[in-house]
C-alpha cells in the first residue's frame, strides 16, 4: 500500500484500434482513487478510434508524459500494429522501469511481451491469444486476474474492472477500493452465462474463434518473430 | 427481437460531466450488434470530459443525428446541467419517440425523466438517486436491469454493461448476445461484495453517502421542480 499522502501519477497508453473498455474501465476504478492523477497518452493528441469506433482523445503525446506511478497498458486488435513500433515499446519499457505498480489488461500482455517485459513472469491476456504468452518468456496463468510482484495482469477486456478494484486495493487499500465499487454500483449481474470459452455455447465459441482467427494467425506470427528476437525458445504447438 | 437483415442506427447521448462508463459500457457491447451503426452525438464534436477527465468526441452535433432506432442515454453528475436544457430535452423526446428501444443508464433517468419520458414507467436509476425516481412519475423497481416494453433502464453506472447485453438479445437474439458477452469474456469476478448500499460495509456507505450528498440535494430540487412541470404529485419525503 502507498501512504495516502503519497500523490500517484497514473497513466494509460491509447492508441487507434484498442479495445476501448479495456481502457475505460480500469479508467473508471483508477480516476477515483484519492490524491492520484490520472492522463491518457498517446502519439497524437488527435481523437483516435477503437476497434468499434469511439473516440477517444489523449492528454499528451507519450514523449510529454511525466514518470508514471502507476502504467496502464490496454489491448484490442490494434495492439497487432505496435509490437515492432520501437517508440512505443521503448516507451512502455522506460515507464514500466519506473513505475511502482504496471496493469496490463487483455492483449495490452502481448505489447508488454514484445518490450521484453514478460520473461518468467506470471500473466494472462484474452482468451483467443493466452496460447501465445509462452512466446515471450511468460508463464500462462489462467486466471481472470493474476498479481505477480508490482504487476497486474487482468484477462479479456472486461476483465480489466476487476483488475482494476485488485490493483486500487493494493495502491490504497481495501475501503477505497470498496468505495470506488460502491459509486460505481458494479455488483454484476451478466444475463447469460457466456463470458468465457468454458462457459459459452459450443456454437456460440465456434462463431468467436472464427471471427478471431485472422487476427489470432497473425499476432502468433508476430509473436514468434519476438521469441526469436528475446531468445525464448519457441514452444511446440 | 429485429430482423436480422434489418440496419440498426444505435445512438449514445455525449455531455460534459457524464460518467464515462455509462457510455462506454453500453458502446462495448451494442456496438458490436451485426448489421447496425452506433454513432455518439453531442452539442459539439469538439471532445468533451467525462465527470473524472476522460475526453470522449462525437460524431456528430445533435441536429445532425438521423432518426435512431435505439437511443441510449447515459448519466453521471453532469446530467444535472442538462436538466432544463430544451434543446438536449428536445431532442431526448424526439429520438425517444421514434425509437424502437429506448436505453437509460444511470442517472441518464433523471434527463429522460425531465423530458416528460418517465410518467407511469417502471425504472431505475443509480442507487443514489433511486428516491427521486418519482418525481418524474415513475415506477421505481430496485432491480439492476428493468424492461418496460421498449424501454430499458440500468441502474449505477456499469449496470450499463449488464442493460445493454440484455437489450442486445431483445434486438437480435440471445446468441448474438452471448457470442458479444464472450468477445468480451464478461464473467466478472468482483474481489470485493461492496457494489450496493445492502452488501457495502457501513462505512464505506457512509463516505459514499457523504460524498453525493451535495449533488443528491441538487437533483432533488431540480426533481421538485420537474415534478411541478409535470403535475406529478411531489412525494411525502
Amino acid at each position: 500500500m502507498i501512504p495516502h499522502d503519497t500523490h500517484l501519477r497514473i497513466g494509460s497508453l491509447l492508441f487507434e484500434g484498442l479495445d476501448q473498455i479495456d481502457l475505460t474501465g480500469p479508467f473508471e476504478v483508477l480516476s477515483q482513487i484519492p490524491n492520484s492523477t490520472y492522463q491518457v497518452y498517446a502519439r497524437t493528441t488527435e481523437p483516435v478510434r477503437d476497434i468499434h469506433g469511439l473516440r477517444l482523445t489523449a492528454d499528451a503525446v507519450l514523449a510529454d508524459a511525466p514518470r508514471l506511478d502507476v502504467l496502464h497498458v490496454p489491448g484490442g486488435f490494434g495492439q497487432e500494429a505496435l509490437m515492432e513500433d520501437e517508440e512505443v515499446l521503448d516507451w512502455i519499457r522506460a515507464q514500466a522501469g519506473g513505475a511502482t505498480s504496471v496493469f496490463s489488461v487483455c492483449t495490452g500482455a502481448l505489447l508488454c511481451g514484445a518490450a521484453g517485459l514478460l520473461v518468467g513472469r506470471r500473466a494472462t491476456t484474452h482468451w483467443s491469444a493466452f496460447h501465445l504468452l509462452p512466446y515471450f518468456g511468460a508463464i500462462p496463468v489462467d486466471e481472470r486476474v493474476v498479481v505477480d510482484g508490482s504487476w497486474v495482469f487482468a484477462g479479456g477486456v472486461t476483465a480489466g474492472i476487476d483488475g482494476a478494484l485488485r490493483l486500487a486495493a493494493e495502491l490504497r487499500g481495501v475501503e477505497v477500493a470498496q468505495g470506488i465499487q460502491l459509486a460505481m454500483q458494479y455488483a454484476p449481474e451478466p444475463p447469460f452465462d457466456s463470458g468465457t470459452p468454458r462457459t459459452a455455447p459450443a456454437a456460440v465459441l465456434d462463431r468467436a474463434r472464427r471471427t478471431v482467427e485472422d487476427i489470432t494467425a497473425r499476432r502468433e506470427k508476430t509473436a514468434r518473430k519476438v521469441a526469436e528476437r528475446l531468445g525464448v525458445e519457441v514452444p511446440v504447438a
